[in-house]
Formats: C-alpha cells, sequence, structure tokens
C-alpha cells in the first residue's frame, strides 16, 4: 500500500490526483489500481477533467441536494459533508496496462474534500 | 468467495458489519476484500461509525430525495429502496495488511436495508 | 483487458449488459471482474433486471434531482450528463467463480446513457 498526501484550502474543494496516480503505477505492468479514501467527509470519483466548469456544477447540485445547514442530528457542523462523500462513495477501481492508467480520453481522478481546509490521505493499492 | 449472513429489523436500517468483516479476513497477508450485496433494495458503504446521528442523517436526506411515496411505475411499493440502493452502490473495496483492514480512523464499514426486514447477505471475495 | 462495445440510441438510456459481460468471465475460475466506464457522461450500476420500470424510475428521479435545464456553468448541454454519472459511478466490481457471474438473483447489470445518443465501449479486467 502507498499513499498519497495533499493539503485542502476551502471547505469544499475538487482536487486533480490524476498525475500523481499516473506516477505510483508505473511500475505496474497490467492489473488495477484501488485508490481508498480513509475519511469520512471526502470522496474520490473518475469525470471530466477538461472544463473546471463541470467539477463547479458538481458541487453546486451537491450542495442544493444535501445543503450545508438543515435539520442534521449530527452535531458537529458537518453532517453534510458525511452524506455528500457517501453519495460520491470512498474508492473507485482504474485499470493499469504497461504502467499506464488506463483512462477514458476526457476522464481525471478527483479527490473531494467535503470538510475542509485539511491535510488528507489518499490509499493506493495495485492489485 | 464467504458469505455473512444478516437480518434486518426495520425498513431502512444500517446495520455496521466491520467487525464481522475484520474476523473473515484475518489470514490475508496483503491485498484487498471486495464486498458485495446480491440484492436490489440493500447497498454497502463506509462512512462515520462513532456518532449514529450520522447514518439518521443519511436515512433522513435519502428520504427527502427519494420518497417512499412519490408517482413511481413499480408497483411493488419498494421503487425508493432500488433507487437508494443503487446511489449508495452494490459493493466496496478495502485495503488489507496483515490480517487486518486498513480502516480510516473513523471509518465503519454498513449494510444499507433499504427494504427490510428481511434476511440478508453480503458475499466477501479476497484478493 | 477487454472491451465490450455498444450504441446508445437515445440521450438516457439505460442498458443491460449482463448476458455480455457472462460470455467474457466464462474462463475465469476463481476471481472478479471490475467493468470499467471510459466515458464521463455514463456510468454502470447494478440492480434490478426483471421490470423494466424500475429503471424507469431511476431515470425519473435523476432527472428530478439533476435536471437537464438548470444555472450551470458547463456550457456543452450536458452537465447534467456529467453529474448523474458522477452519482452512479464509473466502476463496479462482480465476484466470478467456475467461470459464471457471482449476481444475485434479481440483480442485472447496466450501462447507463446520460448524453446520448453514441458508442460508447465498457472496459473489463479479470483479477
Amino acid at each position: 500500500m502507498e499513499k498519497i498526501f495533499l493539503s485542502t484550502s476551502r471547505r469544499i474543494e475538487i482536487v486533480d490526483i490524476t498525475t500523481i496516480v499516473s506516477e505510483k503505477v508505473q511500475s505496474v505492468e497490467n492489473g488495477v489500481v484501488v485508490l481508498y479514501v480513509p475519511h469520512t467527509t471526502a470522496g474520490v470519483f473518475i469525470n471530466e477533467g477538461f472544463d473546471p466548469t463541470v467539477r463547479e456544477d458538481l458541487i453546486d447540485t451537491l450542495q442544493r441536494l444535501v445543503p450545508y445547514s438543515a435539520a442534521y442530528k449530527h452535531l458537529e457542523g458537518n453532517a453534510d459533508a458525511h452524506i455528500k462523500s457517501t453519495l460520491i462513495g470512498s474508492s473507485v477501481t482504474v485499470i493499469v496496462e504497461n504502467g499506464r492508467l488506463m483512462l477514458g480520453r476526457w476522464q481525471s481522478i478527483f479527490f473531494a474534500e467535503f470538510d475542509g481546509p485539511r491535510r488528507r490521505e489518499v490509499w493506493l493499492k495495485t492489485l
């Protein structure tokens, strides 16, 4: 298992981690990489990396569906972040061939912060 | 492949299965465990296990976004449960090292029942 | 890695790919198959395959939660498709035993098109 370390600077922030993940799988001939987020107010997903407005629309939609303020029972002020993380998911699996991440042409891998700013980790396991 | 058996007692219920999953991976040196739910009105996810209100807020939000009663075409009375399950997902993958589930400090693994009470299974495959 | 090719004929369409995936894993003794969608406006999920109204209710709910028209910043007319895909997810993992997909009794594997009609691919990796 390897670890990627990152820092977020806002409460909600989507960080493109494609380049650093690519570097970590260069020695993998053929297999997959599992990316795992060990936090409960952050997630990981794959979607378009070219136009940053795609990520803004995703954040806006999640804010509308799961608002920061609502009649939550969890009183730490981050109930929405737990729910958003659950909807996004805590892991993704990507195929690797000849040391290269097999992403689609427009795909990037994103770390999704929902309760920052914080120091965060993404764990990698290649199979 | 191994199976975990569980029973739920309410229509919607979130069951912490971390301990039983931990026991099943003790002989795995280094790898991952795939947890798979073979049902279509239940799912599995990973999030905070310490404060039970986090799970209550998740349920409340899912009930608001995908209500039990709406103009559904599926007439078995559990259309919402199929949709909730699809949003939560049917599998998770967790890294295992030296027989130990590599969860984050606050993470637990949860079975999510959306059409109980029922007898349910979670399937495990270690790689 | 293997590829499944499919064509969709509507903007939003859910295609059952269980049969073709089943054929691709017949030579796998024991393991898992990872299904990966390399697109950013499509996804893959597992849910009920028997009654087609389940899929219609899922589409209706996603349309209600993430409408086609809203104040999106991404100006290509498919912002909703990126968000829907992110909620559904880009991969699933299914256990395989003796060349057989270990699905639950009512489960099918579905490709979810959110910005069709298009020619699409699903990538498979067995482990």
